[in-house]
Formats: structure tokens, C-alpha cells, sequence
């Protein structure tokens, strides 16, 4: 029961020229099961990505980082859900660039141009007669607007898929952004069990793309969080293909500012519908600190509340229970906070003022704003002019039920 | 429902030597409890604590720090439940004082001879004339051996009362220990909403139990967790009356060793209860890390699995899903880990070795040390020295019913 995730029907999600997608079924986890997606790009295409910094960093995601690193002409990803090929040595290595090699060979491309994802369970081998048995199926299945089909084949226990597709108009060209994220349990900054993949048919150089993406994923898929478990194969890459005659090359070129928004809207929002169908999650909580002096602290503070399980139960429960809001910013480890200075607010209600309850706060007020399904924390701390926002979920029953199911 | 958690018959818990406690009913949450607990200690008691970082510190906290620090002849703590004075500004500190002046006018005493705890509801004004009033029924009530009733009057959600009761002999005298504790939600390193009395007719130098308690603390009170969040009022404190005739002053004592083991197995105890009454907890779970570079990084690591929803869900369900285990260990911050080199053992079955599964490991082991009620995850770095261990319990449906009734 994801809260306000809205999946765009097919005819609204907009191909991405010089992307096609194939997808194939290989059967790793569940037979039958769509598990296996190509994505090739154009020649010319720049690509960046980042990564989890889990020191269990899984086998694709080390091969990623080489290949990134030693080619610049990265062509091809291929993803597949069921296994993550993370806890698993040397012989995950091994069938990491294996798969890059066979699909390579398939492509006639060098395996080095080949970026390799997985996601699912953890410490078992990757099955790899499926996997490599699926490649030709899904290499026959390249096509232009396979987005839609895409978005589903990458899921694991998500219970919806993630699309964002949309246009904007630059110098008089169409430029299209499109991509896709899955998610669902160990979602956290620094990357989560999640996999975020946006295309655009803007051109931009290798260098300037690789600083887009990380300021990018700093403002949207590090700034999500469903139960603070990092997971070992987060991976988030932006991919420009150049095929719409537009190409930006720096943060003065005259259409850098526009485009940068429109990639960041798609992030944002792709990384906010991994926490819409966060596991068990009933409401949809974003959390902004102002007026702080760093934004290390106001992250810090945003994090405490949103890890907290006693706000996030209260949340579940739609009970204005500030106290636990409160205790939680105070521990959150900005060790010269002064509680007396700061305000906080839920929606457009102002609950607490000078280290205590706001005298005119009424309950209902509170009350009425904890039973929305979309809810704004804001906290105001009057040390300084930074301002960072996370988004989370509430924890409920169903959190348990679903990460209590063995090995679910 | 506690994990094992016993409580002792009130015939086997000892008086201590120069102790008094008396409790009554002020009715401060609901009419007719026994909410108001008083301590009094005998004449050239020491008396020490450690209280909680929350940079919401409680009324109460702040004026139990200004009153040790300003007068050397503390000789009274007073708790009271039903309400925590948090979150309540200058009014609640002049409550606070207001509490321990009118019981100094009972007992003949300087107000700053009185320490203030109060525990339960936050952000709420402390009905002061119902605590008032029943401190006279508290002082006529003072009397030697009243520890049982105590850890019931000191209670908010927990299900059970807390004791420990001990005697060691030293130097042909016999020395007692005994003492009592609350916690239940809220509990955290660096104390939580929990409270912890230990006294001793043990005689000790003020600025020796001043290093004890703190020392003891960080074995005990300040390594437990149950969801992580850390409360406004934590408290834990030493007295030691020296009734005994035995009186320690430095570590080079003859009997301190002897002495700070009793000590600290007491708050072990007394900490370990807590957890072992966690909101919905089926299973107490221990937490070594050993063979590490700094106890810091040791802490980390036992912290990250402490708090991961994923493992501690997983614990519920006696799954030995190693993964989560791993990524937990891969997340917890320690950025030169070598995972490559890390053992992992459940129990005693050896799961994880070169950064993967055990080739030896049989899921049926694993399976077996989970379905128990007392689990112990152990992991060796290879990297130093040093160890730390951590307590935990599971998570379960039942914590997410108790925290999501509203104001529970």
C-alpha cells in the first residue's frame, strides 16, 4: 500500500533518444519472473553514476567503479533482481565481470563498456547459467520506449513501480528526462538497497555530468530514509545520450540551470517514490532544519528524527507526540545546541517555541496535521543559514510483518 | 512479556546499611499510584551519577548536576513517575527546585541535600500541588528494607520491576549491594528514559565513586539499547553509606577490585533487566566486538547491528540472515574495514569468513542459535585489541502496538 504513488500510464512516459532497453526473463529467483534489463545507450553517450559506501561493497557495484574508471565509452548496463552478488568474495568478482564479458560478446563491445547491478538476497552466488541463458533473450528485446516494462523488471519486494518521465523545452528542442528507481527495505543515505536509473537526450561532458550526479543524489536519493539500513549495492547513474542537439558543458552554459532542475525534479522524484512504497510505510513525512549553522547538523538533526522508531510509531499512530520530536533533536549530536532557541513546526502549526510547547498550540491543531497521509516537519534552530530535507516513512505493523517473513 | 528476567523474593533482597526509602501515592497520572519514591541516606554518605547527553536535559537532570556540584552532603534522592518536568522550560526547573525546598522543610535539610528525578510524559507542566502533597506520606512512610515496593513505584511501562541484591564479604564484614532500575522505551548508550539506583553500605571517597560510577556506567546503563532513542532524563546513580566499616578510596585499595566487580555485575544486571523488559522484545541479544582498533570503532560496529529494524526484526523471526548482519557491519562507519578479514559467529557456529559465508555453515546451525531466547553475536576484526559489547532485544509487532498507542 504505497501512500500517494502515482505510476504515469504508458503513453505519458516519453522514450529517451538514443536509449533503447530490453528485458528478459532468467528466472534467478522465481521462474518466470522478468528479472533480467539491458539498457544501451548511443555512441557518444556520457554516463556517471554513485555508489553505496558500505564497506560490503557488492561485486557489480566494485565492477561499476572500474569500469567508470578505466573506459570512456560506457555503453551498456544490465541489471538483475533475485540475487545481489554482495557477501561473495572473489567468485562474485568472477561472475560480475563474467556477465559483462558474455553480454560484451553479444554486443560486440569491450566488457569494460558494460556496467553490471544487482539487487535481492545477500551471501548467495549468482546463479549464472540462468543469468548468461537470458542475455541473447534480452538483447533481441532492445527497443525504444521499453521504460514502462522496465520500471517492473528491476522491482524486488517494491510493490509498485517508480517511473518519471518529462519534458522540457530548451532553445526551441524537446529535451526528455525519463528514468527509474526500486527500493523498499534498507533505504538510508549514502545509497540503500536502491537502484535509480535517469536518462536524458540533453548532451553533457563526462566531467560536468559526473559532479551533476553526485549533487543530484545529495539532494534526492541520499536524502531518503526508510529504516536506516545502508544496503551493500545502491547504485544511482544519470545517463545523456547528446541525440537532442543541446549540449552543456559547464555550469555557465546558457541552459545548465534548467536542465539541472529538471534532472533533480526527476530524481527527487523517483527517490521520493522508493519511500511512497517504503515497507509497511501508511504516510509520507518530509523533514526540513533551518537556520542551521552547518548543513552536517542540520542533516544530523533531520536524520535523528527520521530514524527515530518512537517518532516514526507516533507517526503511525497520527499522535502529536512532540516529546519524542524533541528528545530526538536533542540527542542528535550537535552538542552545543541551544533547545531554547529553536521552533518546530508540524505542517503550518507551530508546536514548540523556547525549549517547550507553544502556549497557543492547541492538540486538535497537531492531531488534525498527524492524520494526513503527507506530513512537513520543520524545525527552525536560529544558529545559522543552512537547510537540508530529508524524507522518510512512518513505521507501522506491516514493517515488521514484511522484514520478519524468513528471508523475505 | 520479559526475556528471562527474574525477580527477586522480597526475603532475598538485603537491606542496605543506612538506606531508608518511603513511597506514596500523588496520583500524578492516574489516582491511587505509588508515584512518589524517597530515598534518605545516612550522614557522610557519597553519593555519585551520570546523567543523560539529550541536549533536552529535564528539569530534574539539570538541578540534580547543580546540587552535586554546589553541596558535598547530598542525602536525598526524590523520583516521582506519571510525569518527566521535559521540555518545560523555566517553569519546570522552578518546580523542580520547588519539589526539593518543601522536602528539605520535611526532613530538616539544605534544599541542594535533594536530587530531583522524574520520569514518564514529556512536554507537560508537573502537577506540583498533588506532588507536594504526597511527600509527607513518602517521609512517614521511610524505611530500611522497602527496595521491593521501590522498583514497583519507580515503574512507567515496564512490565516488571527491577532488582538486584547482593552481598560480597570483605575483610570479614559483609557488604551489600543492592539496587533497583526502570526503563522500558527510549533506551540508549549514554542513558535513556531509564533510571538506575545502586546503593551500598560499602563506605567509598566521594571522588573515587565519582570515577566509578562513570566507569560502571559505560559497561552497564550506557550499553544498552532498545530502539535507539536516547531520553531527556536519564539517570544513574551510586551511593555508598560506608555503614559496613569498610571504606575504599583509591583503585590501589586493598578491596576496591573486589568491590567495583560487585558493583559493576549489579548494574549489569540492573541494565541488562531493562533490556530483557523491552517494549516487545522476545530475546535478549549480546553484541561483542572483538580484535578491534579502538573501542570506538567497536562500539560502532555493536551500535550499527543494535539498531538495524532489518536485523533486529530478523532476530524476531529466528532468521539468520547474515546478510543483514554484514551490511549493518558495512555501514557502521568504520571506513578502513577490511571485510575480507572479519569472522562473524552466532552463537558458537562460525557464519561468516573472508568477507562471505562460512563454506563449513549450515543454515540448520544458524537456525538453531536463533530460536533461542539468548543469542550472542560475536565478531572479530582482526585489526586490534580491544572489545565492547552491547545488549538488545529483538523488534517485534508488539513494540510498534505499544509505541503506536497514542500517548502511550
Amino acid at each position: 500500500m504505497a501512500v500517494n504513488l502515482t505510476i504515469p500510464s504508458q503513453t505519458d512516459i516519453h522514450a529517451v533518444k538514443g536509449v533503447q532497453i530490453g528485458i528478459a526473463s532468467a528466472g534467478i529467483r522465481k521462474a518466470g519472473n522478468k528479472d533480467i534489463t539491458v539498457f544501451q545507450f548511443a555512441p557518444d553517450t556520457a554516463i556517471a553514476g554513485v555508489f553505496t559506501t558500505n564497506r560490503f561493497r557488492a561485486a557489480p557495484v566494485q565492477v561499476c567503479e572500474a569500469h567508470l574508471a578505466s573506459d570512456n565509452d560506457v555503453r551498456v548496463m544490465v541489471v538483475n533482481t533475485g540475487n545481489a552478488n554482495a557477501g561473495t568474495g572473489e567468485p562474485g568478482l568472477i561472475d560480475a565481470r563474467k556477465t559483462c564479458t558474455e553480454l560484451a560478446k553479444l554486443l560486440d563491445l569491450r566488457p569494460t563498456q558494460i556496467l553490471p547491478f544487482s539487487t535481492g538476497v545477500i551471501l548467495e552466488p549468482l546463479p549464472m547459467d540462468k543469468l548468461l541463458g537470458a542475455l541473447p533473450a534480452a538483447v533481441s528485446d532492445l527497443q525504444d520506449n521499453n521504460w514502462f516494462n522496465a520500471a517492473y523488471s528491476i522491482m524486488t519486494t517494491d510493490t509498485q513501480p517508480k517511473i518519471h518521465s518529462n519534458q522540457i523545452e530548451l532553445d526551441n528542442k524537446t529535451i526528455t528526462i525519463t528514468g527509474i528507481s526500486k527500493g523498499a527495505g534498507m533505504i538510508r543515505p549514502n545509497m540503500a538497497t536502491m537502484l535509480g536509473f535517469l536518462a536524458t537526450d540533453a548532451g553533457i561532458s563526462p566531467t560536468l555530468l559526473k559532479d551533476m550526479t553526485r549533487e543530484i543524489a545529495n539532494k534526492s536519493f541520499n536524502r531518503i530514509t526508510i529504516d536506516g539500513d545502508t544496503s551493500t549495492n545502491d547504485s544511482f547513474m544519470i545517463a545523456a545520450t547528446g541525440q537532442s542537439g543541446i549540449y552543456v558543458d559547464s555550469v555557465a552554459s546558457p541552459h545548465y540551470a534548467e536542465l539541472y532542475q529538471a534532472l533533480r525534479d526527476a530524481a527527487v522524484d523517483l527517490a521520493q517514490k522508493i519511500v511512497r512504497d517504503g515497507e509497511g510505510a501508511t504516510k509520507f513525512i518530509t523533514i526540513t532544519v533551518e537556520q542551521a549553522k552547518t548543513s552536517e547538523e542540520a542533516r544530523k538533526i533531520a536524520y535523528a528524527i527520521a530514524h527515530s522508531p518512537l517518532v516514526k510509531t507516533a507517526f503511525f499512530a497520527s499522535d502529536p507526540n512532540l516529546g519524542r520530536i524533541l528528545a530526538a533533536i536533542g540527542y542528535a549530536g550537535v552538542n552545543d545546541l541551544d533547545v531554547s532557541k529553536l521552533r518546530l513546526w508540524l505542517g503550518d502549526v507551530l508546536v514548540s517555541v523556547n525549549g517547550g510547547r507553544n502556549p497557543d498550540y492547541l492538540e486538535a491543531d497537531g492531531k488534525r496535521v498527524m492524520q494526513e497521509s503527507e506530513i512537513l516537519v520543520r524545525i527552525a534552530l536560529d544558529r545559522g543559514e543552512c537547510t537540508e530535507t530529508v524524507y522518510t516513512c512512518d513505521f507501522s505493523h506491516d514493517y515488521v510483518s514484511i522484514n520478519a517473513d524468513y528471508r523475505s
